[in-house]
C-alpha cells in the first residue's frame, strides 16, 4: 500500500459495484415487464391481483436462496417486499378501474368535496354513469336522482343526517342509499328511516389524498337488504380496498377509541409542548429514532385540517364523555407522581402489560422494523 | 383463452419472475463480496466507512438510470437505501472494533449489567484492557482501579451518585471518570466533586440490545478537562455512533420532554385502554396503518421493563412536577368538551400548528414514508 494511493485501489471496486447495481436495475425492469404481462392476463381472466399465498411462497423461497448465497435473509425479505408491493400497486393500478356494474347510475351527493371527488373519479373510470349533486343543485334534485342505482352521501358529518333526509324522497325505491361518514349509528338510522330501499353505511379509513386504495380499509355497516348492496362492497374490493363488516354500534364504539381518543390525546400532547414552548428542533437532535417517530405523529396531526379533527373529536355526546373520562383517568396519577409512588407505577404497568399480552411483543417487533427503516432514511 | 386454462398461461410468466429474482440475488451476493473488499481496503488505510457524498452520488445516478429503464425512481431509491445501509452496517461491523487508544485500561463499574456488558465487549474488541467492578468487588476496588485510564459508571440511576462517590477515591488522578446515566446534572456534579481529574457525562440514547451503534445518538456533557476526555468521544464516533454535545442542565431539560413526558403520556394512554378494556385486536382490524403505528408505540412500551420506565419517569423532582403540570394541562380541556366548544378547539389547534411551523409538514412527509413501509409489510 505504500506506493499505491487509496483512491487508485478503491476505484475499480467501486466501478464494479456500480456495474452490479446497473445490472440489478436491468433485471428489475425485466421483472416489471413480466409483472405487466401477469396483470394483463389476470385482468383478461377476472382474477384478483393480490395472491397472499403466492407472495408468502416467493418470500420463503427467496429467504432460503438468500441464505444459500450468504445474504441476510431479513434484509432480502425487506427488499423483495418493496419490489412485490410496487408490482402489486402497478397491477392494481391497471386493474382497479374494472366495474362490477358498469353503466349503472351513481349520484354523489357532495361530489365537489375531496372525498366525493375521489369516488366520483373512481366510479367514472370504472364505467359508471356519474352525476354530482352539490349544495347549489337542490332545485335540480329530481332530475339528478332520476333512474340512479346508487346515491352516495359524502358531506361533512354535521350535515349528513339533514342531507340524507333531504335527498331520500327523490330516490327511486330500489336505489342503494349509502354514505361515507366517519360515524355510522346516526347516518345508517337516518337512511333506514328516510328510504325504503337498500341501505349501506360506509366509512373509508383513509383520506381523499391517498394514491391508491390498495390494502386500505373501508368499514361497511349493512342497513337494509345487503343482497342488493353487495355489489358496492365488491366494487371497493376490486379497487384494492379491504372491506371490514361491523354493525353501526360496534363501529362507533371502536372509532371512539381508534379516532377520537387517539387524536385527542395527540392534541393534548402537542398543546402541552406549545404551552412549555419546547424547542422542537433541538429535542430532535437528541432524539432516538423512536422519539422522532412519536413526535412525528404529533406534528403530523397539526399539519392537517383543524376542522376535520374538530368533527372527529366532537362528533357525538358519547365521544365527548369518553374524552372527559380520559382526562379524569390521568388525574388519578397526580398522587402517584406527588408521592414518588414507584411501587404503584410498577404494579399498574405490569397489569397493563399482562392485559396487552402478545400484542406488546408484536408491537415491539413491528415498531423496531419501522425504526430500522427510519434510520436507513435519515 | 377458452381452451387454455389460466394456470397454464400464468405458470411460465411466474417461472420467469422467479428466475429473474434468483439472478438479482446472485448479483446482490456478488455486490456484498465487493463491499467486503472495499471495507477491508478502508480498514487497511484507516478510512471511515460512511461516505455521504459517495452514497448520494450513487443514489442520484441510480434514480436517473431507473427512469431510463422505465422504473419508478422513488421505489428504486428506497430499494438501494436498504441495500446500502446493509452494506454500511456490514462495513461498520468489521471496522467498529478499531481502538483510538488500544491498550488503555478501562474499568466498567456495573459491567455485569446489560449496558455495562455491551460497552465492556466493545472496548475489549477494540483492544482495550477491560476490568469489571460489580457490587461484590468493592473489597478489591484499589487493585481494580490501579493504573486505569477510564472509569465508566454504568449502574441504575438511583445508585449512580453513591457509586461515583465510592469509586472516586480509588482512581488515579489523571483517569477519565465518565458515566452512562440517563440524567446528567447530578452525576456530572458528583463526578466533578469527587474526582479531581477529567470528567465526562454520557447518555446513550439506545438500549443495550441494539445490534450496532451505527447512527445511534449518544449525548456527551463535558464536566472537566475535555482535552483529556476527547478520545472517548472519538471512540464512540468510530463505533458508528453520533455524539451530540450538551450541558448537563440542557440535557436534563430536554430529556424531561423526550423521555419522561413522552413515556408518561404513553403509559396514561395504555392505562386508559386497560380501564376501558378496549378490544385491541378488534380495533386493529378497523385500523388505518397510522393507528396501527400509534397503538404499536403504546404496546411497545409495555413489552419493556417496568423498572426502567419507573426510573425514567420518577428520576427527579423536576420531572415529577412537569408530569403533574401535564395532567393539569389536560384538565383545562374538560370544559371545552363539556360545552362542545369547537371554536376554542380550532383556535388552539391553529395556534399550535403555527407554532410547530415547518416541522409539521416534515413530520407528515416522514410518517407517510413510514406508513408506506408498514403497508408493504402487512
Amino acid at each position: 500500500m505504500t506506493d499505491t494511493r487509496f483512491s487508485d485501489r478503491i476505484r475499480p471496486l467501486r466501478d464494479e459495484i456500480d456495474r452490479i447495481d446497473s445490472q440489478i436495475l436491468t433485471l428489475l425492469a425485466r421483472r416489471q415487464e413480466q409483472v405487466g404481462q401477469v396483470a394483463a392476463l389476470k385482468k383478461k381472466c377476472d382474477m384478483p391481483v393480490y395472491h397472499p399465498a403466492r407472495e408468502e411462497d416467493m418470500i420463503s423461497r427467496l429467504r432460503t436462496q438468500a441464505m444459500e448465497k450468504g445474504l441476510d435473509p431479513d434484509v432480502t425479505e425487506n427488499l423483495f417486499r418493496v419490489i412485490i408491493r410496487q408490482s402489486r400497486v402497478k397491477q392494481t393500478f391497471s386493474m382497479q378501474y374494472k366495474g362490477v356494474r358498469p353503466g349503472a347510475g351513481v349520484l354523489i351527493i357532495g361530489g365537489a368535496g375531496q372525498m366525493g371527488a375521489m369516488f366520483a373519479s373512481l366510479f367514472e373510470k370504472s364505467g359508471y354513469q356519474v352525476r354530482i349533486l352539490t349544495e347549489s343543485d337542490w332545485d335540480d334534485a329530481a332530475r339528478l336522482c332520476d333512474g340512479i342505482d346508487l346515491a352516495l352521501v359524502s358531506v361533512p358529518i354535521e350535515h349528513t343526517v339533514t342531507v340524507i333526509e333531504k335527498v331520500a324522497p327523490f330516490l327511486p325505491a330500489n336505489a342503494l342509499l349509502a354514505d361515507l361518514t366517519s360515524i355510522k349509528k346516526a347516518p345508517v338510522a337516518a337512511m333506514c328511516t328516510s328510504h325504503t330501499g337498500p341501505v349501506l353505511g360506509l366509512h373509508p379509513l383513509f383520506g381523499p389524498t391517498t394514491s391508491s386504495l390498495d390494502k386500505q380499509i373501508i368499514v361497511y355497516s349493512p342497513g337494509r337488504d345487503m343482497t342488493a348492496g353487495h355489489w358496492l362492497v365488491e366494487q371497493l374490493n376490486l379497487w384494492g380496498a379491504i372491506p371490514v363488516q361491523a354493525a353501526p354500534e360496534e363501529h362507533d364504539d371502536i372509532m371512539e377509541i381508534v379516532q377520537a381518543l387517539r387524536h385527542f390525546a395527540t392534541f393534548c400532547f402537542g398543546r402541552f409542548l406549545f404551552e412549555k414552548q419546547v424547542k422542537i428542533q433541538r429535542t430532535l437532535e437528541f432524539s432516538s429514532p423512536i422519539y422522532r417517530l412519536e413526535l412525528g405523529m404529533v406534528g403530523r396531526l397539526f399539519a392537517q385540517d383543524s376542522g376535520l379533527y374538530a368533527q372527529i373529536i366532537f362528533a357525538t355526546k358519547e365521544r365527548r364523555e369518553l374524552l372527559q373520562e380520559f382526562v379524569r383517568s390521568l388525574s388519578q396519577h397526580i398522587d402517584m407522581l406527588e408521592n414518588k409512588d414507584i411501587p404503584t407505577f410498577i404494579r399498574q404497568f405490569n397489569d397493563i402489560a399482562a392485559w396487552f399480552g402478545p400484542f406488546s411483543d408484536q408491537a415491539l417487533r413491528e415498531s423496531t422494523f419501522l425504526i430500522d427503516r427510519l434510520i436507513e432514511r435519515f
